[in-house]
């Protein structure tokens, strides 16, 4: 280990319990609640494994007047709830770190859509996440029923073995929701100033701190106003700093952890795009001048030197994580062996964030094992051997998913890989997309796998060759693999439209595709449309990268707002304002249906006839798998024969175009299923289901 | 029973089973899938109890390349699964109906967000339904795999004892991507004339006889095009009518059962809004044309005449429904016993649909017990008696919520229940909603209830009647509920503006609630805005009615898109054609902060400033409860402990604004657990769970 980073090992006392270093995964959600007991408790673990010194799992509602559905949260409703998450409790434990539990209640912002139980909420306002229905302001009774049931879970959570209990008070759910001026309009002593808006929170401290006496140590989550100024996506800005301040001051004596989050939720798992590493300090690590006790902030941290840096800076005690414990369980580990270029740094991409707003369970880019620990049995730093480890393989193409196959074929032990790029650099899409404003900390997803490629001994890299069908015949190779991605149609084919536009050439000067943009090409005068019916990074990317340059972009979109996928990523709002300003101008709900020299013409969103003037534009309308390559080997089963190819495979976008983390994950399970009697497809997984008996 | 109805409880042979009578609960989701196997044998149950003579269970994934996460499918993967929907066979034949399951596989539409497995279809075409990514193009051994999928599916349904298996080719599914011209874009011989797109499924039709033999009748669904002539929800508009007879007569032989929908979702799920009873008969009846086999359409029918009708024109022999079933379940047997009026009609309002779209399980603003056959023990004809059913109670308001609550207490034999209702006409909200254009149908909530409430011997109806708190003290109920209801704020509090907006005082002439407008009020001059933050139907609503009176109507809003909430109902493609036909001008993502004399300001999604002249608005933002009375009462319990008046409920919009449905739903549950320790709260109800053992 670097002397440096010996600091993040220290042991720290929170309460009655003892953190065995200062590497925290702060509670995040997963998917998996605790209607999956197994699969959470095998996700968690893993971290635990990996060196995590505090290991939490997510938002766990207390009763069923926060009820998630249709969104999973760990409900801990009933013992029963809560023997489900004990497993998760036992995991942790079995590699020595400490459990927590986010005992949680949404207030305004639960769906309620299983129970269908009445929201709760200090003040009768509109939500400004749920739709539907406002809440009830809730009365003396209420406010008595909840703390019972905080309390009440809060043991229930201590019985079953967790060390850490929360009163989760940030990102705009009730405590929030009371803390804030803008939310609570009480007239009571629960509202007003900030002492009587922290009653109902402090009241709960003080139950549950008698709830479990000493057999747990009690946390609370604050959000603390950041520089983002607008309600995002949970809806409430947070606190200031002076009354957070005052409010932890005045609970200091309850908590025996503070865990500081910063503003809305958009900009506390600000993404890569917008935010740098480290960004909350300025607003959480003020925290320190109210309180001795241990706090945890979390920032996005891969850099285990800024790690360091943050903890000898005093504002902090311990280095919260939830993106990179997703996308390297072993950060811990990995530093205090001192393998510092072994770290999978997190991308900032939030593909995490995007799946669980989308209410699929926890996915990484960057680690394909997150969520896949139970029932695929994968490990992220442990591969079965393969069972014929000297057949050569030939990966075609070193993109996303080759990379990543290649990898993973290497640490189970094949000695003779080939990866093949024709290209003159590995990464695939990712070459160019990293490349577009904003995109850099992308390109890890590259740089990870180059430092891998070139440390296992049985992967050869080979760019600049583009083999053809005669080629790989010739190779060699006891297994192929196609890996040639995809690439954007230049025929404005699009949703509701599978023919080629009328225009639509990218032959043509003023007809381009989004790589030949990226590959310098310019449409021949300085107004451009930038026409996106893919509603993620790229129409946005290639605007501001010729905003930029000095052209007149218009963004045209179906969609009723631009790049709606940015939403789930949480980016929509930061994205949306950065093209504003930078003088791009967008125009939704429009379909392009022809291209003119000169021109661009379609419909409205009532089918009414609508044109542009424009000198060029810039399709971004659907991708294309590359193929050919696979298609031609795959059609002469003989010649497959004849050249001792034993299994010819396809992954990632060559199969079809996807998002790059579900490429990878293609790339990843080929890889760890090649023993298997049909590697070509997925082979079942476990799953948890209700008991039948 | 009517004569004329006698030709509806005809048994009808379909393949090797026999159909008890014409009624037939076709294939709808519930949300409970194979995961909640009790949950939905006993949603199903109640139906056949009812007398649906077939009763099926919804859309069951064959494999995991068609995974439906975050929806709910009923999987239908190995034999555990098959083991868990036997239930629902079990206990729809235990009342002597036929048990039906909808094998499926969706193709491109099926986001595979729990499997993250490739996606399938004919070609590779973006999704009109998903994000995230394209198809993988289909090869042969893609095609061979699915219908062997579908055979073993089939199999697996006849061993747990199902009796009709379905080869599901509707809805823009996988089947109809290969049917239709517009997503089959194949060069092999899966694609091209309408008998090579038909091959895959005549294939699967043929695996599927065969896994099968007689054990089950086979079923197929499939869309013909209807008039909408838009792709909708489920992207495909279907097939036209010319081929679909050309595709029946080349199945006939493999078919026991038609099962014809129209065009999109959107179309075959009409609402009441845009569509009539029976308005599928000019494509689904021609189906007649080609087959002699039985037929099955829907229509949302609700009316026993017009359904003998349709039985006697010989075009169907069955009458399908989905909507209806779950409205009444006992439509069937209140038809054959000749009570016609206790018949709940579907109001065609698609919150069963707006639940499903929104991941939620199954619910019905009609019939509260929809969804909770299991969990909570309702049953939609069978109500316990009540504990105490000669204490008086005092219903104060006869909304939606104070008319349902007083029908199950009258159900549950309570002999003197009176519902009070200021106004002269009970209804409460529903009784100006019903006026807006469109919404007629919506009555339909008041008008079961007012036969019901006349029927109950212990129920009388007061209107005209505005209690103080005085008079409730002094009326001498055991038992008080507060039904008070909503109104619109008029002072402009919003989403993000808790307080009220400069300029809004519904005193003044320019400035109008929707409750206002709804009486007769009207601007001072012909240019409104009707500004909008709620996004359901009241903004729309009110903006066709004062267009349709000359005014020139701008609906301002701060959504992207108008009416977000009715795209989940499947109406939003067709309100805003509508309201754009009526020459209603909309204008997006726009925020209003105040009202002067002759113009509104505000600013756009970019924060810009923003202003536009009119003569008036009408502010649809926020609700409020009406909750003066019961605050004033719960305020002095010595005063009811005085009064006699042993418990105080509120329930409905008087608690919270909510939906209608869900108003009704508080009003039933209260109604249902009046006799439980603390009825304020509701009860626990059984969930089913991970085995943990």
């Amino acid at each position: 280990m670097d002397a440096r980073h010996a600091i993040l090992f220290e042991p720290v006392r929170i309460g009655p319990k003892t953190l065995p270093n200062r590497f925290y995964q702060v509670p995040h959600a997963s998917g998996f609640g605790s209607g999956k007991p197994r699969t959470q408790a095998a996700f968690r673990a893993v971290k635990a494994e990996g060196g995590w010194g505090g290991v939490c799992v997510e938002y766990a509602p207390i009763s069923r007047d926060s009820d998630e559905i249709p969104a999973i949260g760990a409900d801990i409703w009933d013992d029963r709830d809560a023997r489900a998450l004990g497993m998760s409790a036992d995991a942790i434990h079995a590699h020595g770190s400490l459990a927590g539990l986010e005992l949680y209640h949404g207030g305004a912002s639960s769906p309620n859509g299983g129970s269908r139980a009445v929201r709760l909420a200090p003040s009768q306002l509109t939500s400004e996440v749920q739709w539907g229905g406002l809440a009830k302001e809730m009365d003396a009774s209420d406010i008595a029923r909840v703390q019972r049931d905080w309390a009440r879970a809060a043991r229930r959570a201590a019985d079953v073995g967790f060390d850490i209990v929360y009163v989760y008070g940030a990102h705009g759910y009730l405590m929030t929701q009371f803390l804030s001026a803008h939310a609570n309009r009480r007239t009571d002593r629960y509202g007003g100033g900030v002492a009587d808006r922290g009653r109902f929170w402090l009241e709960t401290l003080a139950a549950v701190r008698e709830a479990v006496g000493g057999d747990c140590a009690i946390a609370t989550r604050i959000a603390v106003h950041g520089d983002s100024g607008v309600p995002g996506a949970e809806g409430l800005p947070g606190i200031d700093v002076d009354d957070m301040l005052t409010l932890v001051r005045l609970a200091d004596d309850l908590v025996d952890l503070w865990d500081v989050t910063v503003g809305s939720w958009p900009e506390d798992s600000g993404t890569s795009r917008y935010y740098p590493e480290g960004h909350e300090r300025p607003w959480a690590h003020r925290v320190r001048e109210a309180t001795a006790k241990p706090v945890v902030a979390v920032g996005r941290y891969t850099s285990p030197d800024l790690m360091a840096e943050v903890i000898r800076s005093g504002k902090v005690d311990l280095i919260g994580s939830a993106r990179q414990a997703i996308a390297d369980p072993f950060l811990p580990r990995k530093i205090a062996e001192g393998r510092l270029e072994e770290i999978r740094e997190c991308t900032g991409s939030n593909i995490c964030i995007l799946r669980e707003e989308t209410f699929r369970h926890v996915g990484c880019v960057q680690n394909a094992t997150a969520g896949e620990e139970f029932r695929r049995g994968w490990h992220p730093e442990s591969f079965a051997p393969a069972a014929g480890p000297d057949r050569s393989v030939l990966i075609v193409g070193a993109g996303p998913a080759g990379m990543e196959c290649a990898v993973v074929l290497g640490k189970r032990g094949f000695t003779a890989v080939h990866l093949v790029e024709a290209e003159p650099e590995i990464g695939g899409r990712l070459r160019w997309a990293r490349r577009l404003p904003t995109l850099g900390a992308w390109g890890r997803i590259i740089d990870w796998r180059v430092v891998q490629l070139a440390r296992l001994p049985g992967i050869e890299v080979i760019t600049g060759r583009r083999l053809t069908t005669a080629d790989v015949l010739e190779y060699g190779a006891d297994l192929v693999i196609i890996a040639t991605g995809s690439a954007w149609r230049g025929d404005g084919a699009q949703a509701g439209y599978p023919d080629p536009m009328p225009g639509a050439n990218p032959a043509l000067p003023h007809v381009l595709t989004p790589e030949q943009v990226c590959a310098g090409e310019r449409p021949p005068g300085p107004r451009v449309v930038v026409y996106d019916t893919d509603g993620y990074y790229v129409a946005p990317g290639v605007a501001e990268l010729l905003a930029a340059e000095g052209f007149q972009v218009s963004v045209v979109t179906t969609f009723d707002v631009l790049s709606p996928v940015s939403d789930e990523t949480l980016e929509g709002e930061m994205l949306r304002a950065h093209l504003h300003q930078a003088g791009v101008d967008v125009r939704h709900a429009t379909t392009v249906t022809q291209i003119g020299p000169g021109s661009v013409t379609g419909h409205d969103r009532y089918g009414e006839p609508w044109s542009a003037t424009c000198d060029g534009i810039v399709l971004v309308t659907q991708q294309v798998s590359k193929d050919a390559l696979y298609r031609e080997l795959a059609s002469d089963a003989a010649a497959l024969t004849r050249s001792g190819i034993g299994g010819l495979y396809r992954i990632g976008d060559a199969v079809a175009p996807r998002m790059i983390s579900e490429a990878i994950f293609d790339g990843h399970r080929l890889a760890r299923e090649i023993d298997a009697d049909d590697p070509g497809q997925p082979a079942p997984y476990r799953r948890e289901r209700s008991s039948l008996a």
